[in-house]
């Protein structure tokens, strides 16, 4: 399992994803799934990835290798006009890359499935936030809808829905999405630390703030731990039910 | 779906269950989860029902029939020894109701499963819960693990974990149980009001507060609303992220 968020900001969109991949309980490991193609002026287009790696590590090295070569660029992530094209562009490379492997070969018990997550501005129009289905369509978030999960979904919402706020800051929304992840780590082994985030600022067209909060990050043991006296604190401000007997 | 919490506290137990079914997003309708075998002085046994609901209602009046007839009281939930024989005899019934509906007749599309919590007390020993699965096995409340949910269990899951304390009041448990529901019935439209309730004082040897939380129930919408509040302060208090650049 995975846990991808990205959430669109009046001031731009902040983007989260773990790193834990696992096949059962007993092969775990470290991959990113946060990938950022960058033409300082131009665009700025961040990806995460949820579902079976094979196919999103596919996806991402077919979306990269296009990109290299210059004389090559058709169709291009770098080429493409706009972030409705780009999801396009991203949502049939997964598409194919996902029909080749049910298509060939061996068959699998489990499927070769994978979501994408895409968020990211191209010049001339505003930012702009896709959620990529395995069938190759997709959908855009909106200011009714203006976050999207992937993955390991269900912990980590409600706090989502309560929490989120057009107005707030870069800071504030990634602590909000920190908290999500907490509730989403404490209750499902399939989403781990480390955490990637980047949080990119409307017109910049600049990859903007990006780093990677480790296990031991303290920041994230400070409101991870104080997250339970903030919360209980939370619960006790409200009037307990009364039994009336 | 369903959404059904047993809580096992130092005084006793709170259960607390929706009442929604469905039949897809279009065929809503609403049916009691929650069924009470009392005998004042003796026991009280209570069972909280998710899944297929011909299943569960079959389980029900199955349990239901055998108690009635005293003299045809072999196996009874009136006449079993123990919480662990009473686990049993539910276990038993649901896996043959399940066997019935699964070999015979017309085959459906979506399974014939159900899962049930199973809460109660019998006269010289404690309080005991148990999860019973759709195979006929269950798992017993522990200290460690002294809650169990059934149906859609995700949402309302970290709340639970953060909030719960053994040695909360009856008042207490129910206010974060409603938060529980609060947070599910928000994501998914397959639980829903009216909730029942259930509040079993150790010893009591009867069945105790019960009551039903109405959609329009004054003290459900103020919590609810309140919450968004209360949960935005908690955050609020603690530490922003810092963006180092």
């Amino acid at each position: 399992m995975t846990y991808c968020i990205g959430m669109m900001l009046d001031r731009g969109f902040v983007v989260m994803s773990d790193t834990r991949t696992n096949a059962g309980v007993d092969n775990i490991s470290t991959f990113r799934k946060m990938f950022t193609w960058e033409e300082q002026g131009d665009r700025v287009i961040t990806i995460m990835t949820a579902g079976n790696l094979a196919t999103t590590q596919a996806l991402v090295s077919l979306l990269d290798e296009r990109s290299k070569a210059p004389e090559d660029r058709e169709p291009s992530i770098f080429a493409v006009p706009s972030m409705f094209q780009a999801a396009q562009l991203v949502a049939d490379t997964l598409k194919d890359v996902i029909a080749t492997h049910a298509d060939e070969g061996q068959r699998a018990s489990s499927s070769f499935n994978a979501t994408v997550l895409i968020a990211g501005q191209i010049k001339g129009a505003a930012p702009r936030l896709f959620l990529i289905y395995p069938e190759g369509n997709f959908i855009e978030a909106s200011s009714d809808t203006p976050f999207f999960q992937i993955g390991e979904t269900k912990y980590g919402k409600p706090i989502l829905v309560r929490g989120y706020d057009p107005e707030m800051s870069f800071e504030a929304a990634i602590k909000l999405m920190l908290l999500s992840f907490d509730s989403t780590i404490k209750s499902n082994l399939s989403v781990g630390l480390p955490l990637d985030v980047q949080a990119y600022e409307t017109d910049s067209l600049t990859q903007g703030y990006t780093t990677r909060i480790e296990a031991d990050d303290e920041y994230f043991q400070t409101i991870s731990s104080g997250w339970s006296d903030a919360l209980n604190e939370a619960i006790g401000s409200l009037p307990d039910y009364k039994i009336k007997s």
